[in-house]
């Protein structure tokens, strides 16, 4: 298979569909709308749990496992939820398989029918506040702040990997609280734990913001999001938070004694980001050579390929090498040294340029000579030869200034693709021509919201939380408004 | 809800049972057989995972991740894995539910049939080789070595917690190698790694052996296994390991180019654990006061709690407290101060024991005035008076004496219950009246080995890796025998 990408200029779908399966992070499965993640793409999922799971633990909560089945009968519960989540689904209607007759394989036992269908959980927020109901008894018990990592499934029909996807890993996050107040601070609070990670660690810079009523989670009074923004100008919801007032808690009859000894329903956040985010880190960053990945989330940060024409060579080379690799190491550095000679170096530095590996580290005999080596960057492609003995500093440096510049060129083309457009003329031509955030007045009715969708494609991203209160009149029925929201199209 | 526990010897299933519900490790759903993993019994299982995780890469395994879903066909590829497998599953035949039309709630949608119906996965060999087939061309692409952590679905009818519920978590290691020997080589390393793990980190001895033909995995050749003795005397099946020989191989014709060039079937094995481990761990060292944790496992190494009569008294021993903590925690002891005022100190005391944290610090206003502490050991209940400014040197070296104890402990028992028996009397006279292994001859037929169990309920756990050849006559028909086998009555 051709290790060359298509360029993102020449069909920016193409060239990403591409790239997932040609840099070995995941492909489609005999399974429809389902993904494999291989191992190069799980390492750096896990990488993000990681960091995620440690940010959740510092701020308080526990992780905790629920089952995967939901019974029908719980997600009518919520009314709202269940209209959002009891549509395209797995139902599970049958417990077991026989023999065909006709020898021709297994088929479905009619006799082991299921009373009740399960569903394969889309979220687990009922059979969650089930169980909650029993975990609940007084003020005591709360807060309860529990954390799930997890496979859900929504009956996607069109599926792109990473981004939309039948199944999908992710984690959800479940709290329950005495008061409002706690539990919108909660609902803060993981909207700016899932924010510092995108920036600090993704290199992704993203707007914090509300969902309007139409784009809200299905049972949630107020849905909390990040926000990014794709280099083909499209935005990407990477995470949300929401706060759900006390509608599980009264689904599900989940009430507690407070301190002055009256029952009444908890308050309940919930919150979530999944490998979705695989898809966001890509697009942010990488170009038509491959992947390019902020040092903070590369499996390999560097790698290291001896050029030699013999064995001989390749010994003494190796011999430096094992030193350089030790010292790297010792700093925490993950590193590999490429001595397969079943490759050569050619392919080799292709191959790490499409897995996005930082920086690149090439030693021939010359360099075991002089005491230098080449070492070049992945996200600016510039190459250097440096002395060995400066080369933990200069890379331990340059992996800081590598994610620094992600961010930064990241975050500079968000600013440049955030378009301030006060007519409905202006809105599309942004969206046709220059696409990126378009920042306009709205009048606040679900009713407009859905015909600029209908007409444009684009939709209301977010309002964001640092909005400025501004008079105004909505783009397209000249309603008055007092804030700016950005639209955009969106995957 | 009482925290007593109904003792051992009264019922040691009851026990059980009780002990992992109020020890706060796990609880039955809402979803007939599945299970809720309580945050404190999830803590104990992601110490386990990451233990098992660190050893998985060490020895060369990345971890990738495979769809939850597996088209009924692919089961049926496999001659002796569909028997094995495809008979008690989760069928998911639809993937909608629409509105009832007397608006009594949601009911699955005909028009939503699927074309073949999915199965929840309950191993994922079928769904692996058809992806390996995409991945193995030549033998530069071998070994492939890749493990999964994940959910897996099995309909039990009768479940209990950890022990068999229809869905539990574990990790599943498939690998693909290019000769029989090296397949035969991994099998016996996971089998290594995983009783390594289980002596060295659950404190739990084992018995490493294989399986007779009919244990043997659905679809393996041979099948490993480590096999723990509980303290009723019922062995349990801990892990196993499986070389597979070519059969899925051939099944999903997944063949490589040899260095020679020939094109040929690659050499299988796969390896997993699981949530099972926790009833093993349980069952292994908890006594009538709850649970016992080994310290490498334990979620909470050392709970310390002040003793006080007023604020002033909290307060003066809090800041002499947190000293400690500080203490420990810089050597790695993972501590908790529970300085909550809504529970009294004897209340604490159960509560800590019943949750098996292995060393308890108690202080109250003498000790500060004498700078002393009181240290109680959850193994041995032993209680001790020691000066403050020993505390960490003396924490440390307890921790791993009771490691070390649990093991002996637990090791004695095991040595004690594997009684040589040489007629069917004594057999049955050891199971009824002593339990633990039995060690006999037996002839090697399935025909013997079922009688056998038909009227013992005793089955072989396992024909010891170790084994020593041995001429004897069969306990059962008389017949020749070269070695004994161990025989138990099994969770």
């Amino acid at each position: 298979m051709s290790k060359k990408l298509t360029k993102r200029e020449d069909g920016y779908s193409k060239w990403y569909n591409e790239l997932v399966v040609k840099a070995d992070l995941a492909e489609n499965s005999g399974v429809r709308g389902c993904m494999v993640i291989k191992p190069y793409g799980y390492a750096i999922w896990e990488k993000m749990q990681a960091e995620l799971d440690r940010k959740f633990k510092e701020t308080g909560h526990e992780n905790a496992y629920f089952p995967l089945f939901i019974p029908k009968s719980f997600l009518s519960k919520e009314a709202a939820h269940v209209d959002g989540f009891a549509k395209e689904c797995a139902v599970v209607t049958h417990y077991r398989l026989k023999n065909a007759e006709d020898g021709s394989g297994v088929v479905v036992d009619p006799d082991a029918k299921l009373e009740e269908e399960l569903i394969v959980r889309p979220t687990s927020e009922t059979i969650i506040w089930d169980t909650y109901r029993r975990w609940i008894e007084s003020y005591r018990d709360l807060p309860l702040k529990i954390n799930q990592w997890a496979n859900v499934v929504r009956w996607e029909m069109r599926t792109r990997l990473f981004l939309r996807t039948a199944e999908f890993l992710w984690q959800e996050g479940h709290t329950a609280h005495e008061t409002k107040n706690e539990a919108l601070e909660e609902a803060e609070l993981m909207l700016n734990v899932y924010a510092e990670f995108a920036e600090e660690h993704m290199a992704m810079p993203v707007i914090k913001g509300l969902k309007t009523e139409s784009e809200r989670f299905a049972g949630a009074e107020e849905t909390y999001c990040i926000e990014g923004l794709m280099q083909d100008g499209k935005a990407l919801q990477a995470g949300t938070s929401h706060f759900l007032g006390q509608n599980f808690a009264k689904a599900f009859d989940v009430k507690f004694t407070s301190k002055e000894g009256k029952r009444e329903y908890v308050w309940a956040t919930s919150w979530g980001v999944s490998t979705r985010l695989m898809g966001a880190l890509i697009m942010t960053h990488s170009d038509d050579l491959g992947l390019v990945l902020p040092p903070k989330l590369a499996p390999i940060q560097v790698v290291i390929i001896p050029i030699h024409r013999n064995d001989e060579q390749l010994d003494a080379i190796s011999v430096k090498v094992n030193e350089i690799v030790k010292e790297l190491r010792k700093k925490g550095v993950s590193v590999k040294y490429d001595n397969r000679t079943t490759y050569k170096p050619g392919w080799k530095f292709a191959e790490y340029e499409l897995k996005g590996v930082p920086l690149r580290i090439a030693m021939g005999p010359r360099d075991l000579e002089n005491g230098t080596l080449e070492i070049a960057r992945r996200d600016t492609l510039e190459k250097k030869n440096i002395s060995q003995d400066t080369i933990v500093s200069y890379v331990e440096k340059t992996l800081e200034e590598i994610q620094n510049n992600l961010y930064n060129k990241a975050l500079d083309y968000r600013e440049t693709h955030i378009t301030e457009v006060n007519t409905f003329e202006e809105f599309k031509d942004v969206l046709n021509n220059k696409a990126g955030f378009v920042s306009a007045h709205w009048d606040g009715t679900t009713a407009t919201e859905d015909k600029i969708k209908d007409l444009t494609k684009a939709t209301i991203r977010c309002i964001p939380l640092n909005n400025k209160i501004e008079e105004g009149k909505c783009i397209f029925t000249g309603e008055k408004s007092v804030q700016r929201v950005l639209f955009a199209k969106a995957y």
